[in-house]
């Protein structure tokens, strides 16, 4: 087995380069192959820069073992297919198992493996606990280097058992007094800001590992109890106040309309609060960089579901109001609104959504329908949409009116009169630093740092910039764009992931990392914090600033 | 004469409020009246406020003589007519006299009038000085009580001469080897930043004067010599590259489709420049907060223009291209470009504009067609546009391609690379301080200070909040908008003008008012001009910070 283990880390390496090469063109998560990137090279690329050297050697070292072993394979393995005779597991089973002492298990498809063993050979170190006890799956469509058969050959001489499915909800066992009895199970790698309601939210490195986020690693901003929903029975109802037009769409009517696909960032408006709460306390959940994802939503344009009723853009309403089928415990759905404009817009690109990232949304983002509000704040795009009204009107809801507001630093709890202030729609320009984490321990190689990121604005704005010092401004680096969506403004939906390479000063032991974006309006983040304080915590773009220490090569 | 004086003096103040409040119907220039403003005071309101309780008293007083006086008004003047009999004067010669040693004169239509005598008795002060050898129409336009029988009656007593136009060309006398020699008489009140070509901005207590700035007062921004251009010959041509579309339009064809007004703020990209420079010189005009303006633009939209030649939002072009009728040396037109998407756009609001303020346009800012690009830099707003042309390219001139783009703080003139950042389009939140002036001795009134200023943001964006501090953003308070648009996002393209007031720690000497503008997309200014900087000085939309000293009421 240790043999097995050395020898296929070394094989890991020279093939993961290989691979990288050779299958950008066909590889959907790899995103060094996207004919979207700016800059062919992402972060995959980038962290495969050292792999690369290293794998060159293990190349030469390890070809004729490896040449030998090619020939042993008689047919490939199906990965992850149901195998008779194995024990079955739950996943709830499964995410016992997250430590040594309880041994390591993840699951990949309807298989579960036992990966203590493998931990330390896997060339990617420990990232790879971060899948214990729950789904290798996301993690492989960040890193898209493990779509290999001898990848596939590794994980099943690991096979422990198969995985059956404990999702179901089970009525003759629900606890009626819990809400939230019937949430979807999450996977391990999120890290939850509260549990009831579920927000969680996914570790800074692995945030920027692809540019596209994997479903079941998305965010998750949830307000209340996730919904049940039966798909066949499940209807949206669109309503014109003060007229009698209405209809109602099932999901498969939805998808008799013409399809249309956009690539587009959503973002919570509290993202990166927990940095504005240094400054002074703020009511909400505690974000860190993480609670936003960029992916492929595909669905319906509202507009066209409009203009079938007779809407247009010469139509004198005001807004657009959403409501959910998530209910709080007097049964008042969730709801927002957007301005009339945006949804009837030739390139407001609103959606009623079925897909995310090519399969069925996830019922923690909306199953079977949610509306996406591209460059608008999260809190409208809502999910597990019931019903839409085209009206005069803003939502009353508690979100729309009450919450999601900007203030000024000097309004607190005292003084706040939320009818002031307008519902947060479009989001200004941020940006933060994922690699390296505050205070991580950093090695200077030829005399420079190297960082990486994300960078984005909302109303279709494009990250034209990004700045990045760590000597509080006097010197100035602009960073490479890694990625980014080739769609021009003012339909600019997604991201853009960046990295740096900064020189540093001999000597130096720790340092400040800064950054600062950018968009096509020439709109730049605030520099501290301080200056937009407000008392829900949102809006929170100023400057992200990481310390590090630094350790030389 | 002198007795006369006081009178009026008397009678102007309390006829001032009087009308303030009866004739704010009907006076256009008058902005208490408009039904677009969020609070009817404006800032002429507030400076009355004080005269309210001086013109009661002077109400009281002079209630007898003013009544008599009524009596001996046989019938009212004509203002500004011609008179026979009295000498003529060219603008030249007005000009000559700016100061009491030379006499003091103004003009009013075709009326010249010496002031010298009744400066120390206007109501208004100083102010009256900046008309000197000068127009005092826009002065009249910005506050608009002047509008008034017994005012006109003042000035009429005080003509000497009437006016003659020494603006014609006259080709005998011009000077060929000055490009310049035929540039339009400028009002006196304008500052300049440079002479040739004319640049020049209005001092920023006048600025915020009033809702719409007077044509005569607009700041000026050229780029080349002002073509003369006769608006009987003038033709716009519009051409689609890659078709033989093309059209020609004369003045009068334009007039004949639907006419289309817009509220817009132009605003040169280098506005503020000045305070970029203390940072680190940059290259450019040394503009103050002036170099920006409020008018209502009247004109033909450039949508429709197109629609009308078959072209529409599904073609696919990428730009709009521009060029003017003013040249370089070897006859190289000004030119520019917008994306395409812009001019088409719905709610683009794109102008063939032919009136500024419901008049023609003046020479200065385009006669007789400019292109009005609102939310969108000046450079890009060409004036006596000459052609139109909707391409797949940019603009191939100099001031698209290497000129008006923003670059990082750490690119110098050594290793920039102008083919590396986009074209300005849209312009960033911005906002400035204009009354108090730097350095201005303020008086605490009831423990506080008082301030006025104006707030915007490109891209069809309302200013949604302004906040001011005294104590380096300590405290924040929110500054009362006292006007602006009713147009929503994304088509507010005006101003907005605020004031506030600030509460002054007792015994404090001096303080700094620091002012920062919020949009609708919740933008916000950065802070320091140091981490913008760039080597152009475009874009300057920091922090607008106002030094002043105190003196205690």
């Amino acid at each position: 087995m240790k043999r097995l283990q050395r020898l296929f880390s070394g094989r890991w390496m020279q093939k993961t380069y290989t691979l990288s090469v050779l299958n950008q063109q066909n590889s959907l998560s790899n995103n060094c192959s996207t004919e979207d990137v700016k800059k062919e090279s992402n972060l995959n690329c980038h962290l495969f820069v050292g792999a690369t050297v290293l794998a060159y050697l293990s190349y030469k070292l390890f070809y004729e073992e490896y040449v030998a072993y090619l020939k042993e394979i008689k047919t490939l393995v199906k990965p992850g297919a149901l195998k008779e005779n194995l024990p079955n597991y739950t996943l709830k089973q499964v995410a016992e198992h997250r430590e040594r002492e309880k041994r390591i298990w993840v699951t990949y498809k309807d298989g579960v493996y036992d990966i203590t063993e493998f931990v330390d050979a896997h060339p990617g170190g420990d990232q790879i606990l971060l899948a214990a006890g729950a789904s290798v799956e996301p993690f492989w469509k960040l890193y898209g280097q493990h779509h290999a058969d001898f990848v596939y050959e590794i994980l099943e001489s690991l096979r422990i058992g198969n995985l059956v499915d404990d999702q179901k909800p089970s009525s003759t066992t629900s606890d009626f007094s819990d809400p939230f009895i019937k949430e979807p199970i999450r996977h391990a790698a999120l890290i939850p800001a509260s549990e009831k309601p579920f927000n969680a939210e996914l570790p800074p490195t692995l945030l920027v590992a692809n540019f596209i986020t994997p479903n079941e690693l998305f965010y998750v901003r949830n307000h209340l109890p996730v919904p049940e929903v039966d798909p066949k029975k499940y209807e949206l109802e669109v309503d014109v106040e003060g007229t009698n037009k209405s209809i109602k769409l099932t999901v498969e009517s939805l998808k008799k309309l013409p399809k249309h696909t956009i690539t587009a960032t959503i973002m919570c408006a509290g993202n990166r609060r927990s940095e504005m709460t240094e400054v002074k306390p703020v009511k909400g959940l505690s974000w860190g960089v993480g609670a936003l994802g960029n992916a492929e939503w595909s669905g319906v344009l509202l507009r066209d579901v409009l203009i079938s009723m007779g809407i247009d853009e010469n139509s004198n309403f005001q807004h657009v109001q959403f409501e959910g089928l998530d209910t709080d415990p007097t049964k008042k759905p969730y709801g927002a609104s957007i301005p009339f404009w945006k949804a009837i817009d030739r390139k407001g690109d609103v959606l009623l959504a079925y897909e995310m990232n090519n399969e069925v949304i996830p019922r923690d983002h909306g199953f079977p329908v949610r509306v996406i509000v591209p460059g608008v704040v999260g809190a409208r795009n809502v999910k597990w949409l019931k019903r839409i009204i085209v009206s005069n009107n803003e939502s009353d809801s508690h979100w729309q009116q009450n919450d999601y507001k900007g203030f000024s630093p000097g309004i607190d709890w005292d003084n706040v009169d939320f009818s002031k202030s307008p519902a947060i729609q479009e989001l200004p320009v941020t940006s933060a630093i994922c690699v390296p984490s505050p205070n991580q321990t950093v090695t200077v190689r030829d005399g420079h740092i190297t960082a990486y990121g994300y960078a984005w604005s909302g109303g279709g704005k494009k990250i034209i910039r990004v700045d990045v010092t760590i000597d509080k401004g006097d010197t100035w680096h602009v960073a490479d764009i890694i990625q980014q969506d080739s769609a021009e403004p003012p339909q600019h939906w997604g991201w853009s992931l960046w990295t740096v390479q900064v020189p540093v000063s001999k000597n130096a032991k720790e340092v400040e990392i800064w950054v600062k974006a950018v968009d096509s309006s020439y709109n730049t983040q605030p520099e501290s914090f301080k200056n937009i304080w407000n008392l829900r915590g949102v809006l929170s773009n100023a400057y992200h600033k990481v310390p590090i220490k630094l350790q030389w090569d």
